[in-house]
């Protein structure tokens, strides 16, 4: 995957978000001219004018036919908990939780995590319909391929870029799911991918916010409301990827078309689907599994002097935070996620949490972590080597991770990583149950059953 | 405004949107390997375990507030209709509506459309919580002078490149304008511009479809979304602007920071807004308005050989449509524009009606239009020459069409813009009451008074 892409960045720009909030939040009402103030109505009356003439338009009623599928709520389960929602907010708030963590699945080839988007937004319409658990591994699978083979003709251009690639190409995968599940003809389906192609959610600075979670959860919701709208005979381009200002174009220089076509049907990206087993950026887990691996040679903490780092330049451009503040700050820290793999043998969510972040034991080791930059390394790997203070050096170098495609988790490890998420929220025999549910719901006549399966007691 | 910006295109690309519906919806259910299924269950299992250990959150239960403030719905009123939805659906509807005739303002700086995100999304909210007009009229006045500074900051190129700039910053000006009348303090503020930063909405191939009205609709839905979920304490990147890997730097390669911060405060974006005296696109309006003063000037169609249009090329790669099919498609031809300012002297929403635009006789004279390019010609000027049957020749050079800065529409031909639009939907009586309620919104102690008299007896 290495690679060495360069998007010209402006690194000294003036702090323009906090100069509009700041003025947006304390101007002083009224504070311009009459002048002003006057066009503020003449701009309010000729919107009101334009909105109530078109209210008939056939535009308006399949806008309305749409978002009227909403109600009446609730339709869709948050899962986790016994909120339901109506099932573009459900979509939203699954895509949020299943990407909060970080520990969701990833489609190496793009860092896509390609379940997000398109599983949230099929579950909810699945739910709300009632919909075969066939049909929604079917949905899975078509609007996984669709967000993916998006993802490998544009990678990496559009992610160097700064687009967070699984929202700004999730939200063509869900709508290509839901519109499968919708059982649209492929005239509609191809509105819905239009629709949906109008709406990319993401920018990499969000990394290490509640806004990076948002991305999948956005992307989710507006493919499943494209494929809603699509539904009511809501149209737009045929080309809307394709063209030359449509979405592929306007949003990367690269755009290799044969990603699309090659071997459409045959090949199927979820094939390339991998699943983490830190709970943390993908790009971390050659170092950490170093780490662990270290600590299995008998390495300890209170050993170290010094811990050598070497990884390509990606790593420490996503994950070089130094001093993470909290846990999300933590999970874009390799320095963090060494000192958790040295000290624990694992980095699950615990490992990533506030309490365990802010551990003076914890700050201490991770400053012992000198990481350097060497771009002969691959962005998959990792080169580590523990100095201890009696002098001695050990060495580890990690090719490929646990959890990559060359060395991938069983079924047995999937389900013990889905135990230590989810004990804590259902409980132990509850979560064996839920477990069961997922490994037959090809076969489940209705998806609901699992999904009561996922609400606590 | 001339420019001559070049963003390489290819032409020549497959149609990949068509290809990838057909697949979607037509290829066999299971018509894959088993590993393939397996493959399905496996990221499905890990996709629920994710979302169920991360149920507790607190992005989950920001987001949760969030989303639980669309209900009890309904809540707010589509314009024109008696329908009434949650306020993120009125917000999507009328943010559509207002943009369908593509009747609506114009910040001429940048061909923003800036009311439709923001007056939606402001509307939507104020009517939810019974907010005062005088707090409405406050935010759609700095909520578009977000949304058209970060226009100047990234025009032309932004748009250049492809994004439908509208909804591209639409999100920014809605969710600003949305704070300000939640009275979010100044770091929350940051926050919802944070949130919408990552969901920039439209692209210009959409223009001829609904999906380009869309593009205010969901930039409206996304901004107030934003506002609800940083009032929640959902967070986001505080530089999600400015940032390298960024809003502004991802979406634009010419950022102008000082477009942001010069004379803010003192100079309001609004003071630079004007109004459509015609339903269709703005780059139109001049060979629109010549062909009107050609028809004043006793020019009548069945005299006419020939009309020489000579425009800038913007004019041509906008609304070069020679053969619309329909009314919408119209709105994008310079040739059915000409055809109408000379038939009716006028070019209102009937003018693009399907039954107008399919008339022989308006056919047949927008194929007597022949448009060249001259780039010495600004893209807000218009050359027009009437060739008559009888030899002669008729010339009119329009520099500032009607409706531009230059020469700005009055209140009495906005109100007379707004009773075409409104009387066939509410009557002409209760337009005027309407009309009245605009007026004065500034001084309305409840916004919902107004929002009453736009609903159909």
């Amino acid at each position: 995957m290495a690679r060495n892409t360069q998007v010209a960045a402006d690194h000294n720009a003036p702090p323009i978000t906090q100069i509009l909030a700041q003025f947006v939040a304390t101007h002083p009402s009224r504070g311009w001219s009459d002048a002003v103030d006057h066009e503020a109505h003449r701009t309010f009356l000729n919107w009101v004018g334009c909105a109530v003439g078109a209210a008939k338009h056939e535009a308006a009623a399949a806008a309305l036919g749409a978002v009227r599928m909403l109600e009446p709520a609730p339709q869709a389960t948050v899962l986790g908990r016994k909120d339901r929602l109506d099932m573009a907010s459900a979509a939203l708030v699954n895509g949020i939780t299943s990407h909060t963590f970080d520990y969701d699945d990833t489609h190496l080839k793009t860092i896509i995590h390609p379940a997000g988007p398109v599983a949230s937004a099929v579950l909810a319409l699945a739910e709300t319909q009632g919909a075969s658990g066939r049909d929604v591994i079917d949905a899975l699978v078509l609007g996984i391929d669709v967000s993916c083979r998006v993802g490998n003709m544009m990678y990496p251009e559009h992610y160097d870029r700064g687009w967070h690639i699984t929202g700004s190409t999730g939200m063509l995968g869900a709508a290509a799911a839901c519109a499968r599940l919708l059982k649209l003809d492929a005239q509609k389906t191809q509105m819905a991918l239009g629709i949906a192609a109008s709406q990319p959610v993401g920018m990499r600075e969000q990394f290490g916010t509640m806004t990076k979670p948002f991305h999948p959860g956005g992307a989710a919701r507006a493919g499943l409301m494209s494929a809603l709208m699509a539904s009511h005979g809501y149209t737009a381009s045929p080309k809307a990827l394709e063209a030359p200002r449509g979405y592929a174009q306007t949003v990367s220089t690269k755009n290799d078309w044969t990603q699309i076509t090659g071997e459409l049907g045959q090949r199927f990206e979820i094939s390339f689907n991998s699943y983490k087993p830190f709970a943390c950026g993908i790009v971390i887990h050659p170092s950490i599994d170093a780490c662990v691996q270290l600590r299995e040679q008998g390495v300890r903490p209170e050993q170290v002097e010094r811990i050598e780092l070497k990884v390509h330049s990606l790593v420490l451009e996503l994950t070089g935070k130094k001093e993470p503040g909290d846990g999300l700050q933590a999970k874009f820290s390799v320095y963090h996620g060494c000192a958790a793999g040295l000290s624990f043998g694992r980095a699950g969510e615990d490992e990533f949490s506030d309490k365990v972040v802010n551990r003076p034991d914890m700050v201490a080791l991770r400053r012992k972590v000198v990481a350097t930059v060497d771009n002969s390394i691959d962005e998959a790997s990792a080169d580590v080597t523990a100095v201890l203070t009696d002098g001695r050096r050990v060495h580890v170098f990690v090719e490929h991770a646990i959890g990559s495609l060359e060395n991938p988790m069983t079924d047995t490890l999937l389900e013990g990583k889905f135990h230590g998420l989810s004990d804590p929220i259902l409980g132990v025999a509850p979560t064996a149950r839920l477990l069961g549910a997922c490994w037959k719901l090809g076969d489940a006549a209705d998806v609901r059953a699992l999904v009561g399966l996922a609400v606590p007691a």
